[in-house]
């Protein structure tokens, strides 16, 4: 964790309580499992989804200690699904380390996944709120129902925009927005602010997925730790290459690819195109207008360094985060 | 469903709601998912987790609906387990179908099961009872590390019964315990009748999982719809092995099975001896006191035709249940 970060200040002792929680999850399990989510928990990512859901219950002055269950829930989650989708994959490598998947086999990767998916329900019974229950266990349908559709969606070169939209909404959209909204709940606030904090959460992280995508075709291999045009390579059609086809309707690399014609001098083609292309700046657009969108929700939220801070992760979030 | 079964007179209609509930998982989902889930469903199986909820209750006079949505929560966590289970072993057939991960491959069958353990989770948070959804998702913990300790102890002779029935109580006994402490708990009963029909489903289960552990070596192959000593021969020790080991520590064939030694011939003579040695009496004896210690844990209920209906489900379950 770089705790230079200056949005990490207002919420630091929380954030080390929901850090304790994660390591617990393995202290307290029995051998095997316990190296196996060592293993796991050991890579220390951003946590900017437990961030948000304490920052978001400190700008409304929660005065329990439910939020650093639900950071630790909503975390163990998305670690949950990253063990899923490496297996998926057949990812070697995340955040710099092999995968579960790599070093056991996906047996066991699904297995821990399952565990993982298990521990993270029991820390939001924790909290003891229904509704925030619920909530979580609906942002699993979307989690999975996210990723089945990026699956059976692949090479579908006709789909649309909205359709993908819909889609980086379930498999990305929707933890970030059950993040903030169990905040705003766990805090007891009415409902109009209840909703406000979730459009907060729900266009950040579909801005987030978009600036994912855009990292794919624009980042280095180095920085982004996979190939360039990797979605593409593997049939998951991004914004940038949905817009490619959208502006170049005639011999587009994108459709040559997914109809699998002549794949690597068009994939390679497809990455040159929306790099050199305006497509890039419309998919920019998507995502400003996106973050715009994100921070407007927060103004019924009263001002405070918390509140600062929230939006200020939300810049981070948005620029790099790989 | 085999509705000529006695047992399923006093629930008959509880149990018809539990299958529309079940039939509404999959139509009320979008496609692609709606119709992986309706291939997944359309197995019709004995319902025998959902029954005890049912039973349970109909016994402790419940006069909620809450029961039926519970026992669909059971089931669906069943089918999502099978599905995980049946991608991790690789298994082409299920209940005579095609397995998920064999049609679609096991990206999919994850994600599907992944969807119905979430789908799983909401029908349990509609109890709106917390201790009910927590021990929920202790028993998905359970689940998951059952199997796992399964897949790491793979070929370990040496391990003991204990660790046998605690890894039997994991994977299969903590599902029929949940099913049927969540019947007491959705009636309101009192904490010492919870506690002794938790204690009728965990007997239950471990003696059901025996029963099935059984079955891998007397069945005949047509009868259990895999090779005759399949676990062994995939490493995994049962009851009836490791009884094997301790009552013929000379030249073993498990022990030879395990270490890898001429496999096939010595899979060949496990099997053989475990059928014409003294070792599957003392199995069956195993399972006939789980069996009696289930049973006895009933006494406090108040007789009915549900109680004698639950009685019969155990039978049932005991006697035959591939």
């Amino acid at each position: 964790m770089e705790s230079t970060l200056s949005f990490y200040t207002p919420i630091a002792d929380d954030l080390r309580r929901v850090e304790e929680s994660l390591s617990l999850v393995a202290a307290d399990s029995e051998e095997p499992i316990k190296s196996l989510l060592e293993h796991v928990v050991a890579v220390k990512g951003k946590r900017v989804r437990p961030s948000i859901t304490l920052l978001v219950s400190e700008i409304l002055g929660c005065t329990t200690d439910k939020p650093v269950t639900m950071g630790a829930a909503v975390e163990l989650l998305h670690l949950a699904t990253l063990i899923h989708d490496d297996t998926v994959d057949n990812a070697a490598v995340r955040r710099g380390r092999a995968t579960l998947s790599s070093l056991w086999g996906p047996e066991v990767a699904v297995l821990v996944g399952d565990y993982l998916f298990a521990t993270s329900a029991i820390h939001v019974c924790n909290t003891e709120d229904i509704r925030v229950i619920k909530g979580f266990s609906r942002t699993i349908m979307d989690l999975s129902s996210g990723q089945l559709t990026e699956h059976f969606m692949a090479n579908q070169w006709q789909q649309t925009r909205e359709q993908y939209m819909d889609r980086i909404f379930k498999k990305t959209g929707s933890l970030f927005a059950t993040a903030a909204e169990s905040g705003a709940l766990l805090s007891g606030a009415d409902e109009r602010v209840v909703k406000a904090v979730r459009e907060f959460g729900s266009n950040l992280g579909i801005a987030f997925q978009v600036v994912d995508d855009i990292l794919d075709f624009e980042g280095s291999a180095a920085e982004i730790g996979k190939p360039v045009g990797s979605d593409l390579a593997s049939g998951v059609l991004t914004l940038p290459a949905l817009l490619l086809v959208e502006q170049y309707p005639d011999d587009n690399p994108v459709v040559a690819v997914c109809e699998g014609a002549d794949r690597e001098r068009n994939l390679e083609r497809a990455v040159d195109m929306v790099r050199n292309s305006g497509v890039m700046a419309g998919v920019y657009e998507v995502a400003d207008t996106l973050r715009e969108r994100a921070i407007a929700s927060l103004a019924p939220l009263p001002n405070s360094d918390a509140k600062r801070a929230l939006l200020e992760l939300s810049d981070f979030v948005l620029e790099r985060h790989v």
